[in-house]
């Protein structure tokens, strides 16, 4: 039963921060008369005589310590003698360890939002290197449109920045101090809980001392964010899993982060990787672990809540190592541009030619269309032209000349609706494959007989670096969009450090 | 299989907010050159008429009609014809989908934010109005220290608040607009995300569309917020079921939240209560359902992500209905004041009783107690007293009174440390047990036996009244803390309203 | 990243079962010819060496050894030489782990089995030596009806003979030899799975070498069986915690398995209770955590699956030491007979008042009331004469007496259904509670009021003793019904041992 | 509140069953003496016509039926009168309600069961008719070694069988009832429980009324068994989806089980797979929802127990639903033949180049090659030559053949153990990568510079088909061991639905 009960094999993570509490509350003692001032400094040194010994490995635990509080009050009175039995006036273990655990985690959180930075640095210079590589986007696992290797990148990027900021709001629920509230009913002693908190540094005190010494949403909160951010990574994991293949073969992990097989010489398996992955169900499993100890607890301390700590050391370590892993996968990651290249294939491009359709016969001189100066423009194909007047066209990614003087006379078809060009855009493809060829294979004359829209331009269609230019909507694949992406994942990571 | 893929049972929930996203659309391809004005106005007044056959129940849903998206395009067909199918121009179901379910969320945020405050203030409003009453404050379930009935009540709605400000933050990520994403690659068609944004009055963009149609975290994080706040209400369900019972008997339940039995006549059955506390469990499942069904899933849109809907649905409406339940049950709960009273015995005052031995013989002149003025002060067990000079004291909770002569020339008692006070209490407490008799029928000689600093000012110990006003320290008991807990929850509300 | 892979940490808990493991297959190699009886020898020896460091603490870990098959592995060739290479011949980490992992559950399941017998069979020594003993049973936390003691300890062991009896069928599906299934095709050396199963002792063998190799159902189905016997634990738990406040005060916890506070004096804190309930959140969310990383992985062996073993020994230890604890709990256990008694009040006798009106002038002559011999039966309130002939009456738990002869004239009244009966038991409560006064000191003429059928016998509805007796049916809360319960559990923990 | 508590828009759904219970209750009250013949005749037809209405759809629900119970009650009542009141004597919404779930449970496990093993039965027939094709394994996502492609699909059969195994376990703990406990203290009418039990066709009763009322393991492990199958279904849906992809290319979906995109013309997308590998989240959710709602809750019935029903009727549909799809997916799937033979390639028989080293030089006249008659063996290589005598070996996958007279003279090379062999192999395929070539186009001199073992029988290594027939131990994807599976797995079948 004492070894169920007690804590120390894994509470004396605490040792620092437990000292740290302490020395704030002998001061606090101190203020409102409970020590002298002799006293309190006597606690003082003798606590820092205890965090030597801890640094040092040299503090020895006796069988009775049954956790972190008893073990360094009781060597503190070894150390000091009497007076150590003044420092738990006015405290409880309750609201000693709860804030123990808030310094620990705040520290944790310092040091995990910096190493997940320091991930999402990396993967947006990569996005910003390889800007130009373009590869298969993969909706389903079916391909679906040619898009920049670097989207990809920054895709999973933009996931880990929402995480980042989610720490932040954690560490900042974190970042608030309950010692002064004793058991439950509070603090008697008129303890100055405001010095407490300029002495350790927390952003505010917590407003009930009931709530206070049981309520343990941070540890959840945190729980819950370790389990969401390793679903984003576990993601990012599965996906590099399969761009591994020999069978997708785009991009090769480093030996540093693969692992032979004890049967099989030709093998190299990406268990970094599946790692990752799968510690998305042991950190889940934490969260709900703590979630389900909580359901229906009664108001108030209880031991259930001792569950907290294990959790959270657990999932702090774990969380630090994935992504320092994942960092060294992403920046030790080999990509085979030729195979890259090689995947994207015309079938890619039904959705363009669907669009080719739709872009076929847009009327002169509506309003979208009105760029600076007296300019009025024309859209045909994928080209704009300008009927009349001189100006600039608002849209940079857009072919712009002069219009023939043929082209002043031209009447625009009439507009085919996407429902219909999507539609169209379908039968090539059958066309195609029923004819066993690629979709750029077919002529323009059978081409024509799915629609008459379909003219000697559409050769522009299946050129995939034009077609990833069309996506310049903010977001999407175009090159510009992605040097804004880069841009914006900057502005946060500076903004997030700051 | 089709009834399997279809998802029109449960998203027609969406219906306005499907038809609100594609007139945004319908905005957005007008200003980039796709419909005409005119085009544009019939698309619009046909969404018109699609939403109002919604609102007056006379929308009719066709057999092939597989989600809500397709049913509202098909019916604005069949009502203005073939420009309906320009609507979906660069538009894709992934970016359509997940732009309908933030607005509903965005919606439905707002609404349980209000619901929840209500919740709250109901419960401040209650805890203002019965402060003066006093009972057990129970730790480990087992009567700890005498507290005010308002002290509890503000402890879980201190936790409440927390719930309502992070609701706040999830509904910020909630608002931020995904439509312009297409399918995976953007959209080609220039469309103006700002525009659309503006329309729809979203407070951002997301950045990459890679992400923006397949992210689920403020799925994931809603459903986490409703866990977690579940905790909450389950714990304080847990208390008032325990308070309700015939033992503890401290509250009774309004007949409007209770339940007879089927089978015995005498009972009436918190089922209310009850069913607030079974509910946690539901709502964490859809939680921890949705993260299962996101971890390991490849980049991108796949059908899995299907299962946010029914999930936020589900839980939306459990926790509108359990918010309102808790709202009626507290503002309608009947106190029984004398139990409550009642309930309160010596013994819960051990540790005050430690307090009297610390105080003892506080050494005079200490920094910390030095108030306002020439004077200097003695604290005499629970007293403080003036023993020189003349001014105010700093801590108005105490008792200060000119000292009599006598006192100037007291030799204060060597100060007893916590640690040996708490167990001079105790040998007190095991003493009364023996003697079978309550703590505070121990004579005076008695108690000397066990300390010679026992003196006549112990009685003023067993005053429950004076016992929580010791608790002034913020955060406490004492009503001075309670009156500023009310305060900061207050606060806290207006704040979070504006 | 190589202490990312590593495993050795935690799976040095197999070093034994390992070594058992590789002497069999050495077995299967001799058979299968690639080792020669002199090889084989060789290897026997020096593993029985390996397993004599471990288990004297010589055994010393290399840096390189990043799980136990190669630490074991290495330390054998440096005892034996090359030979030492031959051993993995055929065989690969992916059936070596789970053979090592069965045997370790396998033995470890038939130690909590035990535990978990011994727990039962105390709780039933319980119920046995304490079936007179009668409190309060309570639906919804609210006093119901009166009930044995020994009834609710049975309550709780008959749901924890349905934990044994499902740890009985975990275990049958773990006791399954992977062995021979190689990395995912099978053994290529014709090696003898039969001999290797009957080596190790396994009931029978996988039947496909790539689920063999990457189904870990057993562990799930093992992390599921504790989360059940935990959500048992964790109610039987709860309502000691209740039983044991001051305010139910039906119970007390020896002092072995409570605590007491570093702040009150006065506490007694059930803390060996709460550990058992908080547990229950623990353990699941390890199962949790391992179907999550389960979910959509793809066929055979990921690295995914070294998330296993880590669950598997924590929850193993957690369940051991839970159930040891709630063993000492239950047995060392104190329970106040007074307070039992005081407990029960006559308002829980109002279903037996509405009972009462129901057996009123049950027509003669029903079948279901003819005994043995002539005799026929009439009941009349709680008391069975007989009216005619003679015999017995075949239900021997009510009265029998011969019939006064005015009753053998009596004509039954018109029998009252049970849901008028409810009704008016209904209306005496609340006489009762508007008269202030129990509902046993309702006059007769007060209850005639209600009902014309109250009779002078109503006085021997408030006798407790009685009212329990009634519950005769199997399964109820009369003595006999009680005596059969044990026997039952009994006997099936008599069979579960076998 | 009162749409809060009630359960009638869900547990409508056991009208059948409540009528049921309701009919064999109806005759245990009549042999107990409660009912006349009369008016057991009267309330079962009564029933009857209840059950009649609700079949015809024409059963009208009152707004006060908050239940399934009251509202065939009510029903009852009108349609035969106060006789209706008499049914629910000694009986309570607690034994009634967890009777009607087990009863509706029971039969739908049955379903479930049928289903299942039509699913196993569709894959094993595939399994049978598709023996000869081979693809490659994967493990760790990497190809690893030729396999039989019916050994992957008896790799998913073999592990459902363990959910069909389960799911009969399940159902026998389903079929107890818990009929005749009451609402906590058992039936106190002496109503034999036997009776009930036969008339419901239960195979055992409860033994103590309070578990009874108030267990939900069933339901829990119903719940679990769901979760743990569709990991399975989950796993293989990853699979599939997987091989479905343009780079695997292995297996097309049928039209039927796919789904077009709304944007991109060219996509096919998985959708079924999809939401299988999804409704693993949903179902494991509500498996976790229950459990936590189960945790800490007091003895006996508590309204909190009302969540089960919706959990059980959600995840039966989804699980009827989706072994269903699995089967339609399963019997339609295309596979394509020549990309699976493609896809092997020769570094897959890496290890086989091993155990070529390996079986060189095998020592004569070895236990293990002993045959029938007076033969004895040699193994070369691949080969297996008698050396004298005459007879059988036992191994009939090896070829047989008489030596010439030189081997008669020959000395065996030592042996080479196989973590000699594997490095060699490792050597051998470092070589292959650095040269450019196929591990296979390596020459004879090449393989001798890394072990002069190498000689020209080298060649058979590289046959795809001799490679998998090696696997003939049980389990293994030799022809032999995959009819064997396939046997082992009808004979399962056979022996469940019995």
């Amino acid at each position: 039963m004492e070894k169920f009960n007690s804590s120390i094999t894994y509470d004396q993570h605490l040792w620092e921060v437990d000292v740290q509490g302490s020395k704030a509350y002998s001061r606090g003692l101190q203020k409102a008369g409970i020590l002298t001032k002799t006293e309190m400094d006597q606690i003082l040194q003798g606590l820092d005589k205890v965090a030597e010994e801890w640094a040092q490995g040299t503090f020895k635990l006796s069988p009775n310590d049954e956790d972190i509080h008893t073990a360094n009050e009781r060597r503190l009175k070894e150390l000091i003698g009497e007076t150590a039995g003044k420092l738990h006036t006015g405290r409880s273990r309750n609201d000693q360890v709860v804030t123990d655990l808030r310094l620990w985690m705040r520290q944790n959180c310092s040091t995990l939002s910096a190493l997940l930075r320091e991930l999402i640095r990396t993967m947006v210079d990569r996005a910003e290197a390889e800007r130009d590589i373009l590869f298969p986007g993969y909706t389903h696992l079916q391909r679906a449109q040619p898009i920049r290797w670097s989207h990809w990148i920054l895709s999973h990027a933009v996931a880990l920045t929402r995480d980042s900021e989610r720490l932040l709001e954690v560490q900042k629920r974190i970042n608030v101090l309950p010692l002064g509230s004793g058991a439950i009913a509070g603090n008697p002693l008129g303890v100055d809980r405001e010095l407490l908190r300029a002495e350790l540094n927390f952003g505010a005190i917590t407003l009930n001392s009931m709530d206070a010494t049981s309520e343990r949403d941070f540890v959840a909160e945190f729980l819950f964010w370790a389990s969401l951010c390793m679903t984003h990574l576990s993601r990012m994991a599965e996906d590099l899993i399969l761009y591994g293949t020999k069978e997708f073969n785009l991009v090769q992990l480093s030996d540093a982060y693969s692992t032979g097989s004890s049967l099989m010489p030709q093998k190299k398996n990406p268990d970094s990787l599946e790692l990752i992955r799968s510690k998305a169900g042991r950190v889940f499993g934490r969260c709900a672990g703590l979630l389900m100890t909580l359901k229906g607890l009664p108001s108030t301390y209880n031991k259930d809540l001792q569950e907290d700590k294990e959790a959270v050391f657990e999932v702090s370590n774990t969380m630090s190592a994935v992504i320092q892993v994942a960092t060294g996968v992403i920046s030790t990651l080999q990509i085979h541009h030729e195979n890259m290249a090689r995947a994207l294939s015309p079938d890619m491009l039904a959705t363009d030619l669907a669009y080719y359709l739709v872009r076929k016969g847009v009327s002169v001189g509506q309003p979208g269309w009105r760029g600076e100066g007296t300019g009025m423009f024309l859209r045909l194909g994928v080209a704009v032209v300008m009927v009349r007047g001189e100006g600039r066209h608002p849209q940079q990614n857009r072919e712009l000349r002069k219009p023939a003087s043929a082209l002043l006379s031209c009447r625009p078809h009439p507009q085919m609706p996407f429902r219909q060009a999507h539609e169209a855009s379908g039968k090539a493809v059958f066309m195609a494959e029923t004819k066993g060829v690629a979709l750029n294979q077919l002529s323009l004359q059978e081409l024509q007989t799915i629609s008459p829209l379909f003219s000697g331009d559409v050769s522009h269609v299946w050129d995939y670096g034009h077609s990833v230019e069309q996506y310049a909507a903010l977001g999407g694949t175009a090159r510009s969009s992605v040097d804004w992406q880069i841009g914006q994942v900057r502005a946060l990571l500076g903004a997030q450090q700051a």
